[in-house]
């Protein structure tokens, strides 16, 4: 594995890491059909935790099966699959250095009445079990917001400790902030700035509607004249927040919707610069076959031939 | 570096401490363009947390970089650096041993429904980033002060074990303060009384108004005759409140305004024996030729020579 | 020192603590110009975290000072000092050996809705900073008490481990107690029982009034004929509420009041046979000249002479 | 207690000592006839380990109760008793801060067929026991030098973090040295010097001879010229060795012999500059009568008045 | 200090280390008169430990005291003062942030009968004096080798994890080497490879002769036709050893000599490429005045103006 230029451009941002986490980093980023380009497509399979079977699997019944998952991200090539603690300990055997993983530490399900989440999986699980990084949730604006940054701190600390990479989804709910806020342009940049300063290695963010959610952000932004009236240059804003492009942002393909909805919002995302999507119940609720060219035309997007 | 003996007579108020935390101590007042005078100006970036990205930096967008802050505070020859961890973390490596940084290890957000904040950084992440100090903030009246003085000690107690120095920011807030309480002279300076009572080395207040918030508060400063009626006697109040002027005091710089304001105030409080400013807002939102100019009439108010 | 009979019968009260702890005591007992008289007076100085600098120190501006309180304590020929953390660490080198001190772990401050305390200094700091013994403080009857007390055991336990005194603050307030309630000589009694119970070695508590604010305690002491119609008697029967004279009680001053106010307070409670005064503002407060002739006229109630 | 100037420059020297260790050097410092003179002497009594108690303690019956020791100690008026574990446990209640305590927590037997002592006491012991220092012997040139500098440093290190002073006897002998250079003045000045190095706050020695061991050292010494013919000169030249003076040296009286050699000795001690004498056999060997009057004129020489 | 481009590529060869560990060897780097050159002149004073305090200190008596030392690397403008614990204890406040400092922890002594030293001051000592670095030192060769290069992994792991810098002493002596054999070439380059193996920052080895100890690395040189003739070829191959000079590497003085030999070996030492040089017993042991005059040309030496 010859590192690329553009691969150790993107190393040489975490100033700060040990070589162990480097090491991870470039493995994720070295991996797949989009290895060594500095792009990464990722497969995420929490839904199960977050909204349970029925509502996640019941449309392709072969989901059910956590082998599915780690075999749908093989084939379609991808940089590496996030699941919680069960879903990797139910494959990670069979599948040891087929592909990295990230093992997600928490979880919501539907059933809470609070805005926070459940941590149920270790820094020593992800050693155990060969993972590459760990991966976290945050709600900026929640209630419990600083408790959740706390925990995040606590297992980020140890796994640069041992040489891994931190994962951090950094998903804005809760508190004052309107539904529509929750995805706004501004809330998205301050989720991905937030992300960046608790010290995560590659972010992880939705894609940010036009909405301005913040009123003295609403005021800044016309002063300076920032342009986000288009997909595109509002990822290129969040690229931006996160250290002027010097931490790893991917984006989440949010609901399911159609093929082409998909396909067209990646393309703008590509376009504004992001490192990369990850792409859960669009990609895992198709058959098999479909997910597979799905995925296949997202890598083209990201290797600029689609 | 020859210690000067006015630095010299400053280390010797922290008859506590081990030469470890005065040696740091040490290192933020020999640096710098006021090295050697026992004034500082230091530069604190933490507002992308507090205020978040857009606010912050969309102002100046070159100050979406962390780079650009550590090369600023360096440029500018101010005495130290304050940032978060992700901001360190982006620039330890680049800009190890070019000025004393501090690691700012709690913030607040603009979402946030509570008078608290996150304790996102650790005195390990001070020492393996080669910070000479941590930094946290208090709320003094708020809910949650006892608390966040608690983590505050505990915090501080690791600090001073390993020779590191303990910056406090102390901003009152919440509870049955009033708005115009926060930056009461009174209540300004109870909370420098109380960030040296609970071992604070360096203290960072607002400058206070001539507000007097407590009632008990101002029949003793009335019946003492004490003379408030200018900042820099208020200034002078604060310094007396803080051990007698045992303990380093500096002062923000407050919400951002015009280049004279920010000025005006500033001879002020050097006039009346502070011990320096924590400029954020006011320069870095600013061009970097803008911000430079007005660091350098700063550092030399500070020089007695503007 | 050769330790007084006196002193010693006070001592061979703490039969289960270790020789360390009764060597502190003894350091308190035997020293000043009350050593080895089994009577103490204490000069306590966290009125500047309490109520802040403004109501503390401006009616005698040299007593923003650290030094000045050390200094004062020691010319006035007292048994001990008694400050939180930052108030010690300001002078603990320059007055090494020169009077016991008592560091104060926990304080509130007049910003405080709540009942509680911040706890923010450590058993270890007592040791670094040479103290012979740590003060907390408990409020009976607040809605925090049990955590109060909860602290307190900790911290006490860890103290006695290592061989200091323990030194508790207890103050009845909250809950359903009314203001007259706060210094009722029942509740006084109470929290005096309640020190003991804790296992404090030297317990504070106000000088109580002949107010009565609990039914079944009426009625039981009126069934007793209990005469508590001077303070003298009330005092006499807090002491023995205190394990019959097996722990050492001291009674603070109370809100600042005249010369004579004071004087006279304090006969009788010397009359009652309690251990001592704990005198804070009466002191500092007045200038330092006025103060020594207090504390002498003091200290000679207590030596038979005044 | 108000520590004189002498007391305050010697505590001076010890730049890195928290507060808590320097109340305890000042407690050594300004307790018993010569408090404040910045002159001390010690009693030890670790004899009946050393030599088993028939020959330490058959010449004077009464010696065999710990508490004689403590009583001796304190109506002579000495700085502090230094005893192991068991003898200060079997007094240290009875004689809780009647007298500065070291608890010495190594010791050899004369079974011993190594250079080597058992360490058969604690930090913890000291603590709860009330001690003001702790005692360690190390025996420079010993096969097990180094292991006991080792255990040395662990236990110091632990002490001085609780605020404890340290003594340490350092004792050359094993090894290549000869008889005669177990107290060559070469050998003893570098027994000393290492002591310093060791961070010892006390050190103590034993009167060095004109003899010179090393031949090296014969060298340098001859040719600057040092004059060693008089004890005098020769602690001189010991107290040199330590830092220049700026370590607390005391000498022991070594091998029990008569009054007047034992006095002649002390007389060129302190003549020399030492900080004081430690004498153990020379003084409980004899009647307590006798050994009250020896004391008496030590004490007065080394007030200058014998 | 702006980190000049030389130092720069310097800290670029310790890829592995944390930015705190870098900002400490920046430290050492842009101090004194050669500060940004990459070049270094070290003063260390442990032959007091080593040989005594009469070989070491009698030829020039000011140096007795700790201080001396301190001021002497200060005014000679040099890099790092590096000596053991009790020196450093013994200054380290009164000259706290004024030179950096090593914290050397294990010594041998002249009586020692092993080849083996005494390990007496911790990490926790390095950080509580405000040190830059830990020193320590190996014999490679000795029976006890492995002990000691364990002894300093552990404590070099230690030290890295908090962000101290690591200085290694590399002294072959010891089983079957001869006599020439410990500063043979051959010797020589291996102690310096073994020191980098072992993971030091800084290392330490004595200038190397012209002999080769081991046959098979004879052979070797002379099949490669390696060109040792004079001391700055072999220098230069010493380096080469030292990961092709990817580390620092300092040499010794060796025994005192004549200005003139000391300045000439130091010529052939620059002009081999060598980090700088480490001068003890050459500069303290002439008076202040000739010490200074010396370090001058050295220093000059390495700026190559000399």
């Amino acid at each position: 594995m010859r590192i690329t230029q553009r691969v150790k451009r993107i190393l040489a941002n975490y100033e700060s890491d040990c070589p162990g986490t480097k090491t991870n980093l470039a493995r994720i980023l070295m991996h797949g059909r989009l290895g060594g380009t500095g792009k990464m497509v990722i497969l995420p399979v929490d839904q199960g935790f977050e909204h349970g079977p029925d509502r996640s699997f019941a449309p392709n019944p072969p989901a059910y099966d956590p082998h599915y998952h780690y075999q749908l991200a093989i084939d379609a090539g991808l940089n590496a699959y996030a699941a919680p603690l069960g879903m990797l300990e139910a494959g990670a055997d069979s599948f040891a250095g087929a592909i990295p993983t990230i093992l997600k530490l928490n979880s919501s399900d539907s059933h809470a009445t609070v805005k926070d989440q459940a941590v149920y999986g270790s820094v020593q699980d992800a050693l155990r079990l060969g993972c590459s990084a760990i991966g976290f949730t945050i709600y900026p604006g929640a209630d419990d917001q600083f408790e959740m940054m706390e925990e995040f701190r606590e297992l980020s600390e140890e796994a640069k400790a041992v040489g891994l990479a931190v994962v951090l989804w950094s998903y804005p709910r809760g508190g004052d902030l309107s539904k529509a806020g929750e995805t706004a342009v501004d809330v998205t940049a301050y989720a991905a700035h937030l992300a960046a300063l608790l010290g995560a290695h590659i972010i992880k963010v939705k894609p940010p509607t036009d909405h301005v959610e913040q009123d003295e952000a609403k005021k800044a932004l016309e002063k300076a004249k920032v342009d986000l009236s288009t997909l595109e240059k509002r990822i290129a804003h969040v690229m931006q927040s996160a250290f002027a492009g010097r931490r790893i942002v991917v984006f989440s393909g949010g609901a399911a919707k159609g093929t082409e909805g998909v396909l067209e919002e990646i393309r703008q995302i590509a376009a504004g610069g992001a490192n990369g999507s990850i792409i859960g119940r669009n990609s895992f609720q198709r058959s098999r076959e479909d997910a597979l060219a799905l995925l296949d035309t997202i890598v083209k997007i990201y290797q600029g031939k689609a």
